[in-house]
């Protein structure tokens, strides 16, 4: 029987901002107490993470001193050292202080954007000094709310030119670190610049140092846009670009939730595990998401147990799905192949005039059935658990 | 004093489908007749449209005998001959069609994926007769409404496979094309592959030819999913791939719409003419949109004049926008610039140190108002006609 | 074991427009042949079902003469003679032609509505013929994408005196029908009047007749405008006012899907039953969906027999979900009682006084932990199967 | 020539907590100072607005003690003397307090119910102690994430409990408070009850006094669930329940913009002026929105401006569409009446039977072109300022 125990072999990791969240809300005061980093680590470490990641800011307060600063990281390294957790990926808080308040590589201000180079070099040294390997770019101020501004060309160049920046400094210091873009809709602007996992995809081309960069696609940020998650994972994967991923929850069209993984929309969170575990990703399995605000601690450590153990549940699913003999004899009556039109639809302008001039029964194409709806209920059963 | 007559020098272009649209939706029957082509092509003229687009079966269809169809196109030819439009763009229905019903070029069934390509060297082949330089692709039927089939990952090397064979095809037929993917999140499936303008700017490099694809995008589509569209076009554009645009209208998070070009959304219909006028973009102005099912002919052609009519009004505020003194000292006040800093942003391990431990007046940096509130409602009365 | 056989008891009923939908959509022609009512009663009546639904034209073209209607009512009456199937509810086609383009009820046009009125009479006639109890509204139509048009106000008063005077012609005829207004916030219209449950509700008290109307809710149509359809049938439900239910399954925030029930949000739909098992509804539990278009006659009957599974499975789950001790405590911890403060909180100024002058714990009040997260995630688990 | 300078007249209020707002969000801190009940007064008396609006906490902070509350109010009725301006309307905060935190009149704790009556309790003493009127419920916590938790209909049933009690409150001390219900779909919790001004207006027939009830409806609110605001208020008037506005600006599908009113959605703001003006509303017009958080206090006023400035302009706007002969035989056009149909429609069982035998020509009333193109591009237009 299988307990669904997560252990530090399933690569589970969170943000110190995740199970750290004090519960404010736009409408509301905090409802929690701040936890120190090391108290989590040592809560992680006993649930079965294996990792936490950070917002600089998340572990030294923006206006800490040197010493204090200090003091604080060989805090978080002991207890890292005690439990075993790594620190696989870090990020800059370039959203919370007002200074970012119209964006940070894109705001308008000059030295609003030569701040922000400062507070991620920064940044960037501490997780070197953690031991992170993956960088993430989250654009949470980085957007309009006015279009009238003008900025809306000029900000892809500036944040291009950060970019690339923060690229050379990461070589030149030889952090090694690859970099994850980050996108989300809206929230707190009003139109974020790289809406979509899509659009970070675009983006990356046109940098200086394209391979150094790659996306982290998070379910609530895609689902707000009303997206598939799932569609939006196989686009990364297929581009080779699946650096870092952020597990969570959400209703479309609406506000950020960040529920717990599995929470609101379990057939999405099953085709997510699926496309995670056979499409060659191998980095941490990140949960940003957050307990309830009506919750207090014990609630949130609930909350962090149940991401992981519906990740194991649906993994558990995953290769149930791979051996139900009727699903996979579905699977393989949907696929036509047919070995002449394959050779033709290899181009040469000979194939090509021969598939010009090929004989297709059009109106028989379009009667097939598919076995969709058979299919689709087999496998809402499964994750039911009510077949076999 | 502007009347807002639009001349061919306008650029304005209408596809077949939508001063044609017989007015069918989900839950009703058709409430207006079929317009011939060459009827459309000369009330156009008269409206002071430049030019024409069609997919291959608005005009030839599907099951029409080569010498019917030679006859059709004569007749087309003609018409355009009479009045001097254009043909700049030609497209194939891949969706009409039940063997379509599950996708085109991602069907599950070679044969569909074959015939697909032949249906669409077929209209190519129409397109290039007719002078067409741009061939879109819209995959409206290239998507799923049942993840379970397991297709997410091939589909869209499929897609490729087939963009890369008819990319040759056209270098082979020495047509020219430039090819513009058309994005769209969902309807008619439930989640349509490259969904938004990001993920068809992602997906072009990793075809063999990505410099003859960029992007068609579509307003309505892109704010389906509750996007702006104006952060689209100056994605695509800071990309060097905007080459070919779809107007229209429409309302967030609902069923496509379609609307009369600035029906709905006067505001992102003025930003989105701004960047189109000073983006650097010479393409054809395409409204994809049609009249309301309500309307008879005459609310029609009330329709096509009304789209062309809000472009040049919009266009015409463009110029006062930066004609107005007041608005262009809040845009100057709006940017600070700062040269010390923009030579220490300029990558190099000393301008990198030197950066990072550069004296910022944080505070400072949050307190200062930027205007935008201000701006905002001055552009609003700009759009108002009541400034100046 | 429980199979998940459904029959007569379990009261499925599903409309012909239903299982009958021919796969035609905004951008494609029709993948499936037209199936005769009969037909459809005697398939439904071998999986099954209690009953079928019908607008007037799904069974009688709008054309027909009356000796054609009587020849095809009397095949119908047949059919559920021979299988035992009932019609427990029926309603009016008032969407399909294009007398209806612009509204029934709410048509600006006086011979539009009056016309509305003949043709829903003719239906109640049609529907008291076959023993229906229940009449739907659904006012497809009414509503506008020109607001301009100047009607808001009036197309309510319209809408009202309809209803009143068919309200009339029931009581009148002698027929008894209960009244069920059934909302939808867009498509086909911009904006449907009554877009939601609650407009529904809202409205019925300004009608000569409440007491005859009540609601229909869909799962689908309350999803599109991003609210919860548990939360809607319980304000249905708390009013005395759910007297029918269309379940199926949706998407947030875009068109109308009418997918499987239970394809999509299996916890909306597990809350669902929940609400009508133990809510006191006792009508007809009626399927308002349709296999996707990707399938031929086997996918229709494999997406009816799924509807009723599922449901029948969700039914079960409820059950065990009542049986759960530790669920059961949880859900009592949850609540908390106060005997003296509910005595205060029934209204007299002594109580008033007293309990504006009760000394709370406001902060103790904030810190107590409700225990959700842990909740919810023993409710995701016990909906995958992996509890106990 | 208009300038637009609002005064007293036209009725402007603000809320102390839209002008006071301070610029925090989800993922920021504060951006500006807080500013103190008497200044805004004055600057708003400066501004030509006629009143303030407020809750309980945006004055008074909920721990003070009487001795400071009584010093609060004694500054703010001073200012108030001073300017002449009104406090029309007042509410409770029950949100912002942890106490809250899952719900305040639905709280599954019988002991936060009881504080929400006291607080809300006091909170009326206070608002009959500056002259408000109008008493608005906006219950903003008032819903669930978790609806395992069980309590979607005994929620109802302690809102109205709460409702009523509070109503006999109003009446027991001769405050004569006509209540408005604020609908709003979700955040700061997932599904907030009553989430429409449709559900709102079914709710009301289920309380004691359902005459003293009626409702506030909000732009931004009803926005987000994607439905049209003029539809609502339509609704509102024709049951005689407007009893209060918020108006602001919103993206549909997203967070709570709160935007300046006219910001967004220039067309929706129009018919919404067209309304209130021509409906029978003569409260106050309420802006319940805030600066952008990239403001300084400068933006601050820029906005509250900006907000009644717009809504002068579109008022001048609607004068113009009914001065406006071309847009005035338009609207007539799109009207038919006919005297023998319209006696037809009052109920009879003789008129019934003489309309169910009348002889329609169902073709032709489909073909008629109701000009709704043509007038809404007129709208258009005038609302661009480029008519006569």
């Amino acid at each position: 029987m299988n307990n669904f125990i997560p252990t530090a072999a399933d690569r589970f990791t969170f943000g110190l901002w995740t199970v750290g969240n004090i519960g404010r809300d736009p409408f509301g005061e905090p409802t929690r107490q701040p936890l120190s980093a090391p108290y989590i680590v040592h809560k992680l470490a006993e649930l079965g993470a294996s990792g936490i990641n950070l917002h600089d800011n998340d572990l030294v307060p923006i206006d800490a001193t040197a010493a204090e600063r200090d003091s604080i990281v060989a805090a978080l390294k002991a207890a890292l050292r005690e439990t075993g957790l790594k620190v696989p990926m870090a990020t800059t808080n370039l959203f919370s202080d007002p200074a970012f308040k119209d964006g940070a590589f894109t705001s308008a201000d000059r030295r609003v954007r030569a701040y922000a180079l400062q507070k991620t070099m920064r940044s960037m040294d501490l997780g070197a000094e953690l031991g992170a390997q993956t960088y993430v770019f989250w654009g949470g101020r980085e957007g309009t709310e006015v279009d009238a501004g003008g900025k809306l060309m000029d900000a892809l160049g500036w944040f291009r030119e950060s970019l690339n920046f923060l690229a050379d400094y990461s070589e030149s210091q030889g952090y090694g670190y690859r970099f994850a873009l980050e996108p989300k809709p809206n929230e707190p602007r009003a139109d974020i610049f790289l809406p979509t996992v899509g659009s970070a995809l675009g983006f990356i081309p046109t940098l200086d140092r394209p391979d150094l960069f790659g996306v982290n696609p998070e379910f609530a940020h895609e689902t707000m846009a009303g997206l598939s998650f799932p569609h939006a994972i196989a686009q990364a994967l297929d581009a080779g670009k699946l650096f870092h991923i952020d597990l969570n929850d959400q209703k479309m069209g609406r506000f950020d939730q960040d529920l717990r993984f599995g929470a609101e929309n379990l057939k999405g969170a099953f085709f997510t595990v699926m496309l995670l575990e056979e499409g060659g990703y191998t980095g941490p399995l990140h949960f940003d998401a957050h307990a309830l605000r009506t919750e207090d601690e014990a609630g949130v450590w609930a909350f962090a147990r149940g991401c992981m153990r519906t990740y194991l549940i649906l993994k558990d699913k995953v290769a149930q799905f791979r051996a139900d003999a009727e699903i996979t004899a579905a699977l393989e009556a949907y696929r036509v192949e047919d070995g002449e039109l394959a050779t033709l639809s290899r181009f040469s302008p000979e194939n090509a005039e021969a598939l010009k001039n090929f004989s297709f029964d059009r109106v028989a194409l379009g009667q097939r059935g598919p076995g969709l709806e058979a299919l689709d209920q087999m496998t809402t059963e499964l994750l039911m658990g009510v077949r076999g």
